[in-house]
């Protein structure tokens, strides 16, 4: 039996129990070509609040009464004699809220569990580490030098954005929420500043923290954080759109950001991203982001929640800053 | 006796009758080196509403008791010994809202009166052209095949922009005020199609005359229109921040673009631009202009108003829409 989560509702505003709803169905048989996979983790992204909307958008939305779409990691349990996984593979997918999952593959990835534990293939080896490396490097397209500010600096995506950028030469100012958080960016990731949202005036605190203005703004959450890094643009500025959690649970209009005016003044560019683009090169990226594990450079941390019942409670954790790095639900 | 007009005090919302005063000097002696020029004609641009604003930008601002800054084009009636310009030359300076000018050269370029009318270098060959050059090749990087949409069509900017981009092999949806307006992108310039702001639905009319999408917009008006246009973006489209004249005015805060995360959904780009970046190819540029226009390619108008003392008036013809083409003040 295959313990499921199902969108049942569009929410508006934040999602509340009644968003989603647990089934428990037989697992089919396998057709040829197929394997089985009972997962081990699940991956909670900010990105999965925007696939619950009925709106054209770089996916398909998730569809009423179809699994919750996410990020997954767990282990080959059967395979009908499927071309290149066997029994035991580790294999990142896009597998869903559910306990197990059958697929032929599609999007699917094999992943050495002795290099690395499986959470990482979700964190810093998976999407949030590919949306960092090819969102600062080439995206922004940093160099020795830039004074890089990032929002959302102590999450999965964040805390390597400004970590590569340090890595590269950067001067690195992160925006976090709360004392424990700006500590880390200070002590753990060797940031140069850390800016706490939720007790400074962030208008205040950009004056301070970035008395040179800034070359790069990596943007995780949108809203009043981004208008105010606007504000600090240097010339010729390039400003990631890479997310706006501050703006995903609104039942009004988005915010836009009323200083874009600065884009003018200082010929800057504000570029969107989504990291499916860089799929190609996915394989590239994590060989140089484990290396610099390996060398110490650069490192990261999950945020682990057990249960797959719990995933309503653990979900609202990546609105409420309620976690710390990149949160991911256990499921085994 | 040189009348001047003077910025008298800073504007909030639209300037009236006292942001700024008249005053008739003498002449001064013209020191080694320097011209005396007569001005022609005196250019009205929307940038000169952000130029009377104290604050941070791309020029400094104009100084309460300065004459009031604007591109000007006439004839140097005297010559101190100036080592390029004698007696007689036809020069386009940034001279100001005044009769005459006494420079010693910088900023100031001559122009040959024989190719082309004064009024010209102040428009189609002057920063206007040199706008709509840079920013929809340059910044916008249209290819054969594009869906361009620009606003303020009817403009010195604007009109051009559609010229160049139907010139390139694009596909080009003007937006403009007015039946008369869209009537000449239609008739006259060759756009694909034209909406009227002021008589349509700015939504209901995208979603009729841009089926497709757009792949860029051109964007010299911000505010909803802008807004609008980010909806249908394409993937990787350029949005360009050439101006926002509805919001020069603006007494509170300048609308923002709530629809921004159309950027990250289609991996699009939004960049300002300064005209005078690419001051050292406007050589190449005119030229090139030049003969788009001597092949009857690239059309241009200029509304010519006469009288320095007609100034206020004249002006915020830019901001009501009052006009046609390239706004110009014919003093002598």
């Amino acid at each position: 039996m295959n313990k499921q989560l199902l969108l049942d509702k569009r929410p508006e505003g934040m999602p509340d129990k009644d968003t989603w709803r647990y089934e428990t169905n037989p697992i089919p048989e396998l057709k040829e070509g197929e394997v089985l996979i009972r997962h081990h983790y699940i991956s909670l992204d900010p990105a999965m609040r925007g696939w619950m909307m009925d709106r054209k958008s770089y996916v398909p939305p998730v569809e009423i009464g179809e699994v919750m779409r996410a990020g997954a990691i767990g282990k080959v349990i059967k395979s009908n004699n499927h071309p290149n996984f066997k029994e035991g593979d580790c294999i990142v997918s896009w597998g869903g809220v559910q306990e197990y999952e059958i697929t032929s593959g599609e999007n699917c990835y094999k992943v050495d569990e002795t290099l690395a534990p499986m959470p990482k293939y979700l964190g810093v080896l998976g999407m949030p580490g590919m949306t960092a490396y090819f969102g600062i490097l080439q995206v922004a397209k940093i160099k020795e030098g830039d004074i890089v500010l990032v929002s959302g600096a102590a999450g999965a995506v964040g805390s390597l954005v400004g970590q590569i950028a340090k890595l590269k030469g950067c001067t690195v100012i992160g925006i976090a929420g709360g004392k424990h958080k700006c500590d880390y960016l200070l002590n753990e990731l060797g940031f140069d500043e850390a800016i706490d949202y939720k007790s400074e005036d962030i208008m205040e605190a950009l004056h301070a923290k970035c008395l040179k203005g800034i070359d790069v703004y990596f943007d995780n959450v949108g809203g009043e954080i981004l208008n105010a890094a606007l504000t600090k643009l240097r010339l010729n500025a390039r400003v990631v759109i890479c997310g706006a959690i501050s703006q995903y649970n609104n039942k009004k209009e988005v915010i836009g950001p009323s200083n874009y005016l600065s884009l003018l003044v200082n010929r800057a560019t504000m570029q969107g991203m989504v990291v499916l683009d860089y799929a190609t090169d996915y394989g590239k990226a994590a060989q140089e982001m484990g290396m610099w594990m390996m060398q110490g450079e650069l490192k990261s941390r999950e945020d682990i929640y057990e249960g797959i019942e719990n995933f309503h409670e653990t979900f609202l954790r990546l609105f409420s800053g309620d976690k710390m790095g990149k949160l991911i639900l256990k499921v085994i």
